[in-house]
Parts: C-alpha cells; sequence; structure tokens
C-alpha cells in the first residue's frame, strides 16, 4: 500500500525501530496504564531524561508534552507575550506563528522576506518588545535560520524571549540552549514517529513571565498554561491524559538515538544533504530552490523541478521513493525531500543516483 | 507486567480488537501517511461517518477531533461564551469545568452538590447564561445525570447552548441530539483506545455563537478554534498534524461497535451495572457510595470500601483484576470500577463473583 522509502517532510517514514517498539508497548499494556501511576511517570520521565541528554539541555530547562507544535505556537504566545511578539518571517509556517498571535488578540510586527529567502542581520525594533520568534527551518520552503544567526539574537535583543520553532529540524541543530528561552518540535518529523506530540522546551524565564502576566490577570489558557503544565512535570505527569503511547515510542526512540550518539546523526544528516544539494546543483532539468548556500536547509530540502515535477514524482514512486510535495502554491513545480535522522545513508545515495539518472 | 482485566474508569482496559488493528495500521503505514492526503481523509470519514451511524447524530451536528476532553472543557468555553456560563457541579470533574471559565476570564457560575450527590430539579438562572454545562457522568463520585434530565434542560432554557460532558459514558446513553447543542468524550475511556485523542461534538448553534463572539472582537483561539475545526472538518482534515493513528484505530473500533450493535452494548452494559449494584447492596462489608438509584452510574460505579480498601485491591489483584482507585480524597475508602464496552459480562460475572467471596 506504501512505498518503501517517504521523503515527505511530515508525517515523515517512521524510524525503523519504531513498529517493535509499538509492538512490545501493547505486549506491556502501556496503552492501558494510568497517567497518575508510577509506571507512567517513569515513561514521561525516560523520555525526558533521555531528550535532555541527546539535546545537551540545561538545567535551567524544561520539557513539556502537548498534542501538536501548532499547539505551541499558540500556548507560546498565549503564556509568554502580553502584547508584543516580533516574528521573523520567511515561509508560510513562521507567518502562521505571526498570524496566532493575532488571532490571541495580541500585537505581533513581522519582518518578511520573500519565498526561498533567510535574514542575515537583526533589525531594530521597540523595547516592547516580549518575544522574538525565529523558525529554525521553514517546512516550506526549506531555508534555515541558522544556529549561530539565532544564537546572536539574544545579545541584539537582551529583554526579549526568545523563542525558536525547530519543528522539522530537532534533533539536528546543536543549539545553544543558555540562549534561546524557548524551542519546540513535533515528534512526527525528525523524530520519525507517529503524529499526536509535540514537545515543548521552556526555561525558568519563561515559567516567570508566564507568572507575571498571570499576576497582571491576563489568561494564558487553562490545563496546558505554563504553571500548570509546570507543575504536572515535576512530578513526571501531565495536566491531562497524555497520549501515553506517543511518549512511550518517544523515550524509546531517544534512546536509539542516544545509542547511535548525535554526532553520527549530524554528521549523517551534513552527509545526505550535501550529496542532495550537489546533485541539485549539477542537474540539467533540477535545481536547488534557495540559492544561497547559507540558507540552504540540511533537514528539509526544496527542488525547484518546474515542468518535470509530476515526471519526477513518477519516476522516484515507480523506484519505490516518495517524494514531498512543493508546498501551497509551488505544488506543481517543487518538491520538497526531508532528511531526517529515519532516512539512512543509502536511501538518499538511492535518490541521488536515481535523480542523476532522470532525463525528463 | 499487567492485570488481565482492568476495571479503571480511564484510560482502561483496551478493547479486544485493537492491538490487531494497531498491527494492521503499522503494515499498511498508516502512521506515516500524511494528514493533507486522500488516504487520511478516507480514515478521518469512516470515524466521524461511523460515529454519526453509532450515535444516531442528526446532520445539524458535527465531528471534530482534539488532543483530548481536557482541551475541549477549555475550547468549548472559549468558543461558545463571552462572559456567562451556568455549571452543574457534582463532583471533582465538573467542577474543574467550572473552574476553566474562571482560568478564561469568563464569569462562570455553579451549582454545587454533595459528593455521591445529582440534580433533580433546574434551578432559575439569569437570562444572560450563554451555555449550560452538564456532565452526564461525573468519574470522580460514580454520579449520573439521567438523559431525560439533561434533554429538559432545553425546554427550560431555551436561550443557551446546552453542553454535555459524556467523557466516561460514551457510547452508552442514548441522548437525542436535537436537545443537546455540544457533547464530548475522549477515546480511552468508552471506546476503549490509546489516549491520546477527543472528540468534539457541535452543532449550527455553536457554529454561529462562535461566529458571533469573533465578530465581536473576542479572540476563540486560533487553530482548534471552532470555524478553524470546522473549515478543516468539511474536508474530512484537522488543522494540525492530528494523532493520526488515534483516528485510524477509533474508525476501526466504531466498526466494531456497529457490528456488535449499539443496542446490544447498551443492554449488556445495563445488565453488568445491575449484577454490580446488586451485589454491592447485599455486601455485608461493601456498599455502593451513590445511594440514589437514579443517580447511580451505569458505566463508572463506586464502591464505598471504607477499611477495607486495601484489601479487597489485594483479593481482586491476587485474581489478575484491577480496580481503580477511589478519586482524590476517597482513595482510601472508595475504588472505581469501569463498565465499559470493553468489559465483558464474563469478566463482570467474575468480578462480582469474587467480590461475594470476599469476607475482609
Amino acid at each position: 500500500m506504501y512505498p518503501k522509502i517517504n521523503f515527505t517532510p511530515g508525517p515523515s517514514q517512521l524510524y525503523f525501530t519504531v513498529e517493535d517498539h509499538a509492538r512490545q508497548a501493547f505486549k506491556d499494556g502501556i496503552p492501558t496504564i494510568s497517567h497518575r501511576s508510577k509506571a507512567f511517570e517513569n515513561i514521561s520521565r525516560e523520555a525526558t531524561d533521555g531528550l535532555r541528554q541527546l539535546l545537551k539541555l540545561p538545567s535551567t530547562h524544561h520539557i513539556y508534552f502537548t498534542g501538536s507544535a501548532n499547539e505551541i505556537w499558540e500556548r507560546s504566545l498565549q503564556n509568554l507575550v502580553g502584547e508584543h511578539s516580533f516574528h521573523f518571517v520567511n515561509g508560510s509556517f513562521s507567518k502562521r506563528y505571526f498570524e496566532i498571535g493575532q488571532l490571541l488578540n495580541k500585537k505581533p510586527i513581522k519582518v518578511e522576506v520573500a519565498m526561498g529567502h533567510g535574514f542575515t542581520e537583526y533589525p531594530n525594533i521597540g523595547n516592547e518588545t516580549e518575544l522574538i520568534a525565529l523558525t529554525h527551518n521553514e517546512t516550506s520552503s526549506g531555508v534555515t535560520t541558522s544556529a549561530d544567526f539565532i544564537h546572536s539574537a539574544k545579545e541584539k535583543y537582551p529583554n526579549a524571549l526568545i523563542a525558536v520553532d525547530a519543528v522539522s529540524s530537532l534533533p539536528y541543530p546543536d543549539f545553544d540552549y543558555s540562549r534561546i528561552d524557548t524551542a519546540f518540535f513535533s515528534v512526527q518529523k525528525g523524530f520519525g514517529l507517529p503524529a499526536g506530540l509535540g514537545v515543548w522546551i521552556v526555561n525558568e524565564k519563561c515559567i516567570a513571565k508566564a507568572d507575571q502576566l498571570l499576576s497582571k490577570g491576563i489568561s494564558i489558557g487553562s490545563y496546558h498554561s505554563i504553571p500548570s503544565l509546570h507543575s504536572h512535570a515535576l512530578k513526571n505527569q501531565t495536566p491531562e491524559t497524555p497520549n501515553v503511547l506517543g511518549i512511550y515510542l518517544l523515550a524509546k526512540v531517544v534512546h536509539d538515538f542516544l545509542r547511535r550518539g548525535i554526532d553520527a546523526i549530524r554528521r549523517e544528516t551534513e552527509y545526505k544533504a550535501a550529496i542532495l544539494y550537489n546533485t541539485l546543483n549539477a542537474h540539467p532539468l533540477l535545481s536547488a530552490f534557495v540559492k544561497e548556500k547559507e540558507w540552504q536547509s540540511k533537514t528539509v530540502i526544496v527542488a525547484e523541478c518546474g515542468e518535470h515535477t509530476n515526471k519526477v514524482i513518477e519516476f522516484l514512486m515507480e523506484r519505490g521513493m516518495q517524494p514531498g510535495d512543493g508546498y501551497g502554491s509551488a505544488k506543481k513545480t517543487q518538491l520538497r525531500f526531508a532528511n531526517f535522522p529515519t532516512h539512512s545513508k543509502e536511501q538518499y545515495e538511492l535518490l541521488v543516483d536515481s535523480l542523476e539518472k532522470f532525463t525528463g
């Protein structure tokens, strides 16, 4: 029913261990355990301790679970912004984060560049800005905002919280979390897991900010406000009955990643990205949509295929590979290739070999 | 690792078909399909069409998916109440629904009765009330608010929306949805599924109310506002990447329920409840916590066990059965028994046979 290799950027193909972990979960009765039991607390702790180690999170940073990263867009603005957030918009998803601020009746401001472009310098912005929203990897356009650039935000805007959407890039980026106040991702991308779980990293400054808004009488939501998430996280619990199976599978895959080693995962990600960009650069019919090398995402690579798009899809599908469609209006002219830990070197080598053979 | 029979009221034991359905899902690549694909739309339609048939929903009512029923407490008040909701509180969960109104800076009002008690008449309330919140089954106390009582709310309060928390009772109650504007449940209770999915039933009046609040400049949230959920539901999609596996499993179990027949499920539920209440009534050491027959829940049955509580737990665990703890401060003196479609007649017969043999 489905192709062997799935390059769509999310939900992407499952990490190869997930099916076995799920079988074990059912065997051990995981989907039926109480979210108030020791057994659940142990699973939750295994997931967060593992993530802490994998991402090298300092002890100032905490980990909460939500239903999706989409939810974290909303919760982060609801909990961390009284009125003024500032958004770096370079595609459909960073724009959506900005629009959610509007829907929450905040007063978000944005700086926006064209699709395929990124950011090279920080503008001067108002002192009232409470939160700076940066998207490490724009899933719609395949543009990255480099970790170095993100790290320098803290010096430029010392009074604002720095929020990083890393939905389709973690665990690849090697962030210095002492310069990031909050970051988030969803598990169906870089972690190769079934969708239905968002992971929210939040530091002490964020907790203080949420408390401050609450003390001013501003609503920060209910069960998924930062204070509610935090008080439960301290007990390795969640306010609501969560996606227990999802948290269990995350714990197991994070453990698999730790065994493989984050450095090896990062090296392989860079190798796979390099061979695909090289192939696109040398190709007579295809090219990389993002031209500037420093903006080229390592984890979602967008190919400009123009009139050949449908033929490339057919050509790859015949070989058992499913590319991701271009996003929105680029559906007919671009293809997106996820480059996640689940995609092996061999799968990427097969992909570039096939693309090299594509002659229209 | 886990007892054969799990009577905790949620997450409760899985419906016996779930493990096989999950295995098939992984085999067919369901956790990796795009939530914007035809394949997902077909799964989503299968789930909602099946629920529509199972619950006999009229065409005025729509079905949305959220992360949890906890989320629906929040979303329903955010989307359907400008200021004034009125809550019938008879336990910890109906009280939580009321408190969420406070956290959202609304002005909720409640009428409250003691634990173990229910409602027999409707009070006169202010004309400004926009929503009446009723809890069909109080999971904390085992008190039911009968379908008949719920149905009469519409006549008493013709100008308010009638909202029914049916978290731990559906699909058992035979509601007349023409008298209910919104209802909701979570899948890990009556449907015997892994947790991580809430199901929200919403009629046209609710959609109009959310639009009206929005036009007044009141924030009704973002991706999970009713207009956003609705426009996606019309395409059998969701605003965010949802718990695709959860929706798939729901579709399959609803199909299993349809084959078994909702009338048979309801009859069996009543039979199982009757034998357990009979056993508790006749028992020298145990009794039903809820004394009034009309308030006795059919789906979560609370036993007053007093000083024998720990011994009853031990006694049942030795026989492969796990009772649910009493809720909150009743943990040391009560036990709760879920009576969901996943609990077979034979399992309930074993339970009552065992309780009858319990002599302290």
